[in-house]
């Protein structure tokens, strides 16, 4: 499924983004949620660490996104505070002031330096954000960072999501066990192309901050930018990576022999969270993994599975457990990618049910009850080259619609 | 709406394809639909004449697209045959053996050159084609045709539509009269992308071979092109003129005076046509007119408006009557088209929402009711450049679901 060598060992260990030694988070309600649910949460750091983070290629960019763009770059961040139930997207100039307030609030009540704090807001754009209200929950906040609260801030980041992100696991080097953990929000508005939704990884690891950019760009290109729940891609999608080195040891530069065992857990850990999106995709009611191989490119791969996983049609085909292959093969010919009308191969949920571009006989009650499961595969095998990706997705229901025709969802 | 010039004086006419002189239709049951309605349609000219067609940039072309595209290319046309309820797409080499059966049977039973035969199919992809219906049925409709007969045959090409689309205008040139007729179907599967869905346009203007390409290709490109119900791009799609020459008097060449407002008519018929297809879109509530403004190109206005049309997001807001105009942000965003976040103004059915990229207040109680309406537009002005572009969707709701989650539909 993923890219990871044979060598890699990583152990499950509970617990999210306050897994890794060297970490600290809490969650309060500001009242942003019309539930009354937490809303706005803090992790930090013990001191500012060696960072990297990753932004919607979106051009509305939000006003967080924008301030945060230079403290990133900086490569050292203390903490990053966050809001759901509002987007503070296309607020104008009171936006960008409104996030930086947030900063200063987070980097006072803290202790630390403005350009050491990332600034995320999730939720509904368009609408100025309530900041009277998040400033003092901010402060709240911070007075309740602990080492239990990774959960607390996982539920707290949620907007349509139903279920809480998180996932954490270790990885032993030459004896040193470095601990990766993260938690993600995410349902609609979800193909981040570039960037993701709300994501932020920590590990204790001793990464620098070139490890840390390194590692956090080759797992997300091949994880989050690998899913799509609608193909609409936020104003607001940012990942964070922060290593707090608790693990203790030696500084790991992308060089050293440590680095490639951290970044794979850092692209697990991506992988998983990515996954639980598409799984808690709005309205999903099927987890479906497509592949395309054999294409001349890996981006040729890319653009036929996206193209696959973006189409409504093939989407409510299989929300209906229709195994209407036909619609892939249209899909992969609008795509873009380089295809051989006469050459290409579909395997629809195991059945194979096109074999040189025409169709092959298949069972339909065989193909009906491998549609009924939650998890549906689509393999195609376009047979120009070598190359091959893999995209995750959901199925398209009367859910989706239901929920984003309600009012400003 | 459209680049019509001032002093184009059309006139409404009744029919469609058979409303200009020269033309004749008709329609039998070859059996292919279950509903048993009419799936097999002749249109045919008087002897070969003048014509152009467009067909669809999918790679994985039907069989009838691949075998038409040479006879179109030859520049005249005795006759187009079209069976609904099949697409013969993905039906390897007997595919192609059908298709070309199906042109061999029009032009023995007509008395002509196969190459003068266009063969169209639409209707599920990956199923062969029960040929041995559809043979004998051509027969039976080429003795059936009359002048009559285009409304008979506009029913026949449906598949998911709910009403036939066919219109025709007059307009007069210096004392002579031409008209143009056209029919076309589709409801799902439209994004046409540099072709279109089914659709036939008649004319008895006597237009050269030049002459009618030059003019199908204007109109298509601002018209079918500019029509999205689910962005997904059919393996089938295609559209072709005929110049009968019925209307009598000297060749119309490019060049000629009475060219533009001939060209003038098609555009205008190939716009009703498309934005027919739009209004019959699955599941449709709402007729929809994107228009974005102030564009650095015409290329980027028609990647932003297509941003929003295609959108997943705006399509259920629409359909849930919500002014979520933030969601035409992020899709403006994403588009790819040079975009400024601080420079956009958005008016969403009627309501000035959005200026310099920041929300304005506006009254809700009077979003809802424009809402409520069955026509919604969207302004867009970028401010960034002079150029603009419009195209036409329709809202997401359960239906369209329903329609395409249905088995093998």
């Amino acid at each position: 499924m993923d890219t990871l060598s044979e060598a890699f060992h990583p152990t499950p260990v509970a617990g999210g983004v306050t897994a890794p030694k060297g970490f600290v988070a809490a969650a309060v309600s500001a009242g942003l949620k019309r539930s009354g649910r937490p809303d706005v949460a803090v992790l930090a750091a013990s001191g500012p660490v060696p960072a990297a983070a990753v932004f919607t290629t979106n051009l509305v960019a939000a006003a967080p996104v924008v301030v945060s763009r230079p403290h990133a770059a900086l490569g050292r961040i203390r903490a990053v505070v966050t809001n759901s139930g509002n987007a503070n997207a296309c607020t104008g100039e009171r936006g960008f002031a409104d996030a930086r307030a947030m900063v200063d609030a987070t980097a006072s009540a803290i202790g630390c330096a403005p350009e050491e704090v990332i600034v995320a807001s999730t939720g509904v754009i368009g609408v100025p954000l309530p900041v009277e209200l998040v400033l003092p929950a901010i402060a709240r906040a911070v007075d309740d960072l602990d080492e239990a609260s990774g959960d607390i801030a996982a539920n707290a980041i949620m907007t349509t999501d139903t279920f809480p992100k998180q996932t954490a696991v270790s990885v032993t080097v030459d004896g040193r066990v470095f601990t990766v953990g993260g938690m993600a929000k995410g349902s609609g508005m979800i193909k981040p192309n570039m960037a993701t939704m709300l994501a932020y990884i920590t590990t204790d690891a001793p990464l620098t901050s070139e490890a840390c950019d390194a590692a956090l760009r080759a797992a997300v290109g091949r994880t989050f930018n690998r899913i799509t729940v609608d193909s609409d891609t936020s104003t607001n999608d940012m990942c964070v990576l922060m290593a707090s080195g608790g693990a203790g040891g030696e500084a790991i530069a992308p060089a050293d022999a440590a680095f490639g065992p951290v970044a794979q857990a850092v692209h697990l850990v991506c992988g998983e969270l990515a996954r639980m999106i598409v799984r808690d995709g709005e309205g999903a009611t099927k987890f479906v993994e497509v592949t395309v191989r054999g294409a001349a490119s890996e981006h040729d791969a890319e653009l036929a599975a996206f193209a696959i996983a973006d189409s409504p049609l093939c989407k409510t085909a299989i929300f209906g457990g229709d195994a209407n292959w036909g619609r892939v093969a249209m899909a992969i010919g609008k795509s873009g990618a380089c295809v051989d009308p006469g050459a290409f191969d579909v395997v629809f949920a195991g059945i194979p049910t096109c074999a040189g571009g025409a169709a092959l006989p298949f069972d339909e009650d065989a193909a009906a009850a491998a549609l009924a499961r939650h998890e549906v595969d689509i393999v195609v095998d376009l047979h120009v080259g070598p190359d091959s990706a893999t995209v995750w997705t959901c199925d398209l229901s009367y859910e989706y619609v239901r929920i984003n025709g309600d009012y400003r969802s």
